[in-house]
């Protein structure tokens, strides 16, 4: 159960941005003559569609170029992909001045070093269970599940739970007929 | 061991359904430029083979469509294969309708959501070990297994051993000569 | 550490089979539109090198054709390769006139039940960690390690160390200069 | 934390070598008729390239040709790739030639009886997690993850540690504005 601190911070998640490998993925990459290839998790890819239907906008940050990546998000209509060797902190702040949110709007979920400086400004800064001990040392929340087993859906959950938002989800697909 | 109620349950079953990602498989895809590569489990697959032998039909339905799911459940002769953007419980109906049976006659298996209406009226619902809880709430059983790692097969089995049919399986290949 | 019995039952093999899925992989198989791919373990592709340098001749027998066991078999030049829809018996029969062995002579893997036969007149009958519970009712030894992740290399370390050549293969390579 | 024998070695290290499969990898290969892939960890990558930074040069030493090594080296630009199938401490010898360093200077971390030889020599012994007993026995640190989960990135911040080289890299991502 997540303290009334966290509880609030989630409130007002307006974006929820994260890394892709390890985040979204186990850490691995498969790599051969064929081309990168990345596991994605379906429960993951699910939950993110969950939160635009719920009005928050979805965007993931990482710092390598992987068409993987591209067409993943592709598929789940990610409102912001950046995939530039470039650093975080100023990715984001070009989604806030498009979307004229601020850092206390953004959920930010993280495993390594580079993940450091733009989770120190978000309003929920998310560790996955797989992150290195500076950055859980950063977070306000660590999954239980690990990166491309379920963190991201975890986060999801979350975030619509504290949003009053998720029973609505539960109750429609129950009642299909 | 099942429970009498159980045992009764699955002692009935003529029709076995289940989800695709996270149930025949650990809820990963594999995505690169190459398309969409799912990972399969042999345990599962040689199981169904014997559901069918036994009389069993056998259907898959997922909401999400992929070359992967139709390569693997043609291999597997799956008599029923559904891949549509739309709800469960209308899909299974059309099945219903083909081959005469009720809701009361399924066996269906799923990890998430979209599985909900379903298993709320079948016959027998079962929860891989790696549903979400929601859907856990609603099953007859859980399994033990996680999907894509012999959750299926698990099943099968208890359908078979609930039938008195398993042992004919063993017995026949230990008789090899 | 293995019984007595067993000892003596490792120190007398000369013909190393196994099963494929399930056994040399974690029993998944990866389907995409570009065929399958299977997942081998490096150590037991080296531990199956060093059977054959101590005169083990080593062969794959499974009913499911696969060009990934194919190639993975001309690369690790394993002396007999079965990929026949039919009964697993008659295939090691066919091994065995080729080679003037018996059925005493034979270490054979299994996980599952089309592995029963076979292992029911293998000199030393071996389950994987992973294998159903009726074949690791009729094995001499159950692996600690799971099928893809090193079952095969565990035995192979058994049936040189009875036959006192693993240690000649641990000296050679530290002696490197 | 290290003893104080094991940090006096870390502080000296110059030269990071390791083997491929099963270090920087889990140990499988991906095979199909579209070659070969492997799993490679990007926090292990990263960790690589922060070594580098730090100055110390990285080498990978396998006795096993694959494309897919070839290619994630140079997306790392690793300083020296081996992939001949031969022994390994002539391959180290070449890079000391080249570099000026000796054995001392040497970090070299493996898994398999391949591995013994340059083990036995190098100022830095280390065995990953799935390694088998043999390796262990003549290493000086046994990791707590395993090959391609993270095995590699432990041992880079061990020898960052050592030379007080990881806080800077912390920081500096910290800092990011």
């Amino acid at each position: 159960m997540p303290t009334q601190d966290l509880n609030a911070r989630l409130a007002r998640v307006k974006l929820f941005l994260c890394d892709v490998d390890g985040v979204l993925t186990d850490g691995t990459v498969l790599i051969g003559t064929g081309g990168e290839v990345k596991r994605f998790h379906i429960q993951d890819g699910l939950g993110l569609r969950f939160l635009q239907g719920a009005g928050i906008k979805v965007g993931w940050i990482s710092r390598r170029f992987s068409d993987a990546t591209q067409l993943r998000a592709r598929e789940l209509k990610v409102d912001f992909l950046s995939q530039e060797p470039a650093a975080k902190v100023p990715a984001a702040k070009k989604i806030l001045a498009e979307t004229g949110l601020s850092f206390e709007d953004i959920c930010y979920v993280g495993d390594d070093v580079v993940d450091l400086g733009l989770l120190k400004k978000a309003g929920v800064a998310v560790a996955v269970a797989n992150a290195i001990a500076e950055v859980k040392a950063v977070a306000h929340y660590v999954t239980q599940n690990s990166g491309g087993q379920g963190a991201i859906r975890e986060v999801v959950e979350l975030i619509l739970k504290s949003q009053n938002k998720w029973a609505e989800v539960v109750e429609r697909h129950s009642a299909e007929s």
